[in-house]
């Protein structure tokens, strides 16, 4: 049975009961495409899948089973498995940052181990939005499994950027849906709603399944006067409420705050203000490359103010290209100029667009504040302006690069008043609204850390929900649910892979170890070449160190490391004891205790004895 | 001549008025005590130390030259050094903590070179209060330089704690002081002001000088209803600026803050009420260790609540005792138990005061959390207070530990709304009120980084003052003040020296460069015994790596390396070139070229040839 589309009409998301309609009287609206990536799958009842404690059976009624492996107790990654009756699709393929402590490590990847397994039931892979998040993962699981992907036309077009890059572009089955069309995935039905987002072109998603309705939100948040597009689709989930929704799965990333997230043309007017007061001076505006609709807005106010649009840093060139093709970006003629060219306008001709609002070190507006950017020097004739809140971690590193740039006599607006930025999540008041709407029968707050989830559980149960309702998931967490029932299974196969360089899954917590101690408290090699006839040393024992102490300040320390490994080896040697493994052992365990004793500190030591 | 200490009434700081005219009186309350630590010196006019360019002849009028060696531009390592006809003094001597990237490092002190070169004009050191801060580089410096001490009886508690662990006690010298007393050092008094902070005893000061009086605020906030003592001596400050004050210098950590900061006794109130939702569970509350203030307050309700306290953390005993020793803490009888008899009470009976606010890995919180503390195990039964806010940077590791105590099913109030912390630093419209009373001439922001004091700068300005009255100061700068006139001179030598175990000094930047590639990157050491006679090989080229990869599942790429460099050593030895390093940096750029090649990555390559 080959997956299909049936699409929305061509108004769009906002006419979601239309569109129930023209699918209920089977349309001629509706648009099929073929799935021929997907295997074809029988649709006996194979219930029972790997840790499933409760096999369904034709006498059950049906149920729905969600696995997820990742976005619970954590920022990013997102990736859910839902299965019913033996089909399965996946809802997004995320990754996440690392964090401090995977040092060296690029970025982190979902365990794909059960999707592998059950890639025979699996019909379609589902992006909710562009975010790396939730789409940064794809090229990592089609290059093993080449699903057939569905996505919004912008998340669509920034997938297929990263698939050029992995080259997969021939091989991967890329479909373009939009909010209001329904996906034909086994025999579940994946309808998309349009939601208000930090990136144009998101989507919640309800799920039509034998087993009742669930309703995914994604990202989302209720923004009344959106940058661009509409607001978020409320009368489609307040339908879908009145029909009766079995569960609701919502973001909890702001489920900590009170109140609602302010509008995105509050930022305008913000924007407009600071303009007037930025005067002669150029503009720099730091944000995420990904928030199209901030980019948007800067330059309609650039434009309004009679300034030119430059932008600087890789992933913003990228985003904008993106954006521009697939019109989710309105440049009047004559705006934007390139980076080269800023320095034949005069400062208050200029608005910079930059990434770095995180305070990357590698990115563009770092580059600016240590003076290491080749195209933009900063000083007292910029205004920077840095629209974007920093992330969890990153609070210091961004307190860095603004005292740098004040430094350099640059102005500088990064605090919350000036309200340059709004969260792209929804905060308490705005979740209440769609439980309210949804009332689903059971709920399972997802995206977030453990006091995100909590937080979301408490604000379901302060609108009525029973505790025993709501599922509190971790990674590779299985829940069974069907009306009137909610049942944990017994976990799947998840974690997480680490990308480094390009090596996906060769620095797991052994190599993360050593790198730990070999950050913390450097090294010391003690080598030495030995007679393989009698022990005796024909050379060394030569001592190297790295990252320890300024060797030239601590010649007595390195004599006496020295002196001891010599002692043990000539020990040996004599003993006639020729056992490496022994003999090393030994000098690590001196040589430690006597660095200890002298300096309270722990190098790595690695004794090498070379046979000759 | 000696220094003297000119003392207080016994009511203490706000009687600021009347110490005054006692003073002025020529009171014979003043208690002099000799200074038998500093050396004497001469009262000549000898200006012209190292960096002025004026030098203070008789016929000019006297100036002061203030040196900042820490404290600008940073948070903590404050220390100062005020001189004036040839007198010397320094205010705090503190350490600071170190940066993500100081791997390894454990803190970090002032570079004391500009001390050292002057210790023969230094009269003293005088405290503000008792943080590390400002204490924590003390037994660095007077192992060195054997400098009398002023501080107040509970910093001074605390500075000889540290000084017992220094083996310094025997010859250190403290001299304890009081809010309202006057020390002479040479031609300067300098008057000790009570102030508001967050741990007690602390104090401001009025430095008078042949040049004029300058107000130096420390660590200071306005809280007119403190947890124990008295507010801020708020008439002193305006008594100091109607007789005209030639310069202030004021706590520039919160000035990106609007409004007040609010008073210890709203943290009371919390308290109370969360005590009473806590019921039957036990609680556990952590907080800063140094906050002498919110300790009282804990057991203030714990006590009313019929609740017994005990302590867990090591720095948490440490203050604990000082405190107590000293009078600061007022315990009613029988309320402090033993963390070991907790278990011997119902939960409701208990409340464990802890350190850990800050996530710090190894304190007690922590270990907590992640199931590591020997006698505490927490679960659904506690009910966890974070007293603190996370210092910018330690956002993350908070976050992780409340994340940590909730998956144990813990309750944790961590929020802002809950009002269960206050800071320690004054907020813009304290800072105004100082500005206002004091009404220096000029005014140099201090302690903060650079968004801090420019804020604070700005906040001057917006009450009038002009920028060309305002020094925006660097560590190591010195500016030199007159009536109606502020120089700026050459700075003088300044600095960090890391502290790692034992070691001062012995990491530097080399050390620091290598501990971060080797923690990203990870290390291939590269080891081969050769023929001192003709280069030809022995042993080896062995391959030994460490925090790279797995290497079982990289052998290929160790074979590689093993090659490469095997074909090097050959090619050499053919060519009968014996010249080691070229030889090893030919094997470092092959072997790295060749590794980044198949893995995008550049871990450290370290190649060793043993001649035998």
């Amino acid at each position: 049975m080959a997956n299909s589309i049936k699409k929305a009409p061509a108004e769009g998301g906002n006419k979601g009961r239309r569109v129930i309609n023209s699918k209920n009287s089977g349309s001629a609206k509706g648009k099929h495409i073929n799935n021929k990536g997907a295997r074809k799958t029988g649709h006996t009842h194979r219930g029972g899948t790997r840790g499933s404690r409760t096999p369904n059976t034709h006498t059950e009624s049906p149920s729905i089973k969600i696995a997820f492996l990742g976005g619970l107790n954590e920022i990013g990654k997102n990736i859910t498995l839902f299965e019913c009756e033996g089909d399965m699709f996946i809802l997004d393929c995320g990754m996440a940052f690392p964090d401090g402590d995977m040092l060296g490590v690029d970025l982190v990847l979902p365990d794909f181990t059960y999707v592998k397994e059950n890639v025979d039931k699996i019909k379609g892979i589902v992006i909710t939005h562009g975010h790396e998040d939730h789409i940064g993962a794809l090229p990592y699981l089609l290059k093993d499994c080449n699903i057939p992907v569905y996505a919004t036309p912008l998340s669509k077009g920034l997938i297929e950027n990263k698939l050029k890059e992995h080259n997969l572009m021939s091989s991967a089955k890329i479909n373009e849906v939009r909010a209001g069309d329904e996906i034909k995935l086994g025999c579940m039905k994946i309808e998309l709603i349009h939601v208000n987002h930090s990136i144009p072109d998101s989507v919640g998603v309800a799920i039509h399944s034998p087993a009742g309705t669930l309703v995914h939100t994604g990202d989302f948040k209720i923004d009344f006067t959106p940058a661009t597009g509409k607001m978020i689709d409320l009368t489609r989930f307040a339908e879908l409420g009145k029909k009766g929704v079995l569960a609701l799965m919502a973001d909890s990333t702001n489920a900590e705050r009170p109140g609602y997230t302010k509008t995105e043309a509050k930022v305008q007017a913000s924007f407009e203000s600071l303009f007037i007061r930025a005067k002669n001076k150029r503009i720099i505006i730091a944000t995420f490359a990904s928030n199209v609709n901030r980019i948007q807005q800067i330059i309609n106010c650039a434009s309004a103010n009679g300034r030119k649009v430059a932008f600087s840093g890789r992933s913003m060139l990228n985003y904008m290209q993106v954006a521009t093709n697939l019109g989710y970006i309105d440049v009047p003629e004559n705006v934007i100029v390139d980076i080269d060219t800023i320095n034949e306008y005069t400062p208050e001709q200029i608005v910079l667009v930059t990434t770095g609002s995180q305070g990357e070190p590698m990115s563009a507006l770092s580059r600016m504040a240590y003076s290491e950017h080749r195209k933009v020097a900063v000083g007292n004739g910029d205004f920077i302006i840095i629209s974007a809140n920093p992330i969890p971690g990153n609070e210091k590193t961004v307190g860095n690069v603004i005292d740098e740039l004040l430094k350099r006599g640059c102005e500088v607006v990064y605090e919350s008043m000036y309200e340059v930025h709004v969260s792209g999540h929804a905060c308490q008041e705005e979740l209440k609204i769609i439980h309210s709407l949804v009332k689903p029968e059971f709920f399972i707050p997802v995206h977030g850390e453990q006091k995100h989830l909590k937080k979301h559980a408490e604000l379901a149960e302060s609108l009525g929900m029973s505790k025993n309702n709501i599922f509190m998931g971790d990674v590779g967490s299985v829940v069974e649910l069907k009306k009137g029932e909610m049942k944990e299974l017994e976990k799947v196969a998840s974690g997480m892979i680490f990308v480094d360089g390009l090596g996906v899954g060769d620095v797991g917590s052994i190599v993360l170890r050593d790198r730990k101690h070999l950050g913390q408290d450097g090294l010391i090699i003690i080598v030495a070449s030995l007679d393989i006839s009698d022990g005796y040393i024909l050379s060394g024992p030569d001592v190297v160190s790295r990252g320890f102490v300024y060797v030239r300040e601590s010649e007595e320390l390195i004599y006496e490391i020295r002196r001891i490994s010599l002692e043990i080896l000539q020990g040996f040697a004599m003993k006639n004891i020729h056992e490496w493994n022994l003999i090393k052992n030994k000098i690590k365990e001196d040589v430690a205790r006597h660095i200890f004793n002298k300096t309270r500190r722990s190098p790595m030591i690695l004794p090498i004895i070379m046979e000759v």
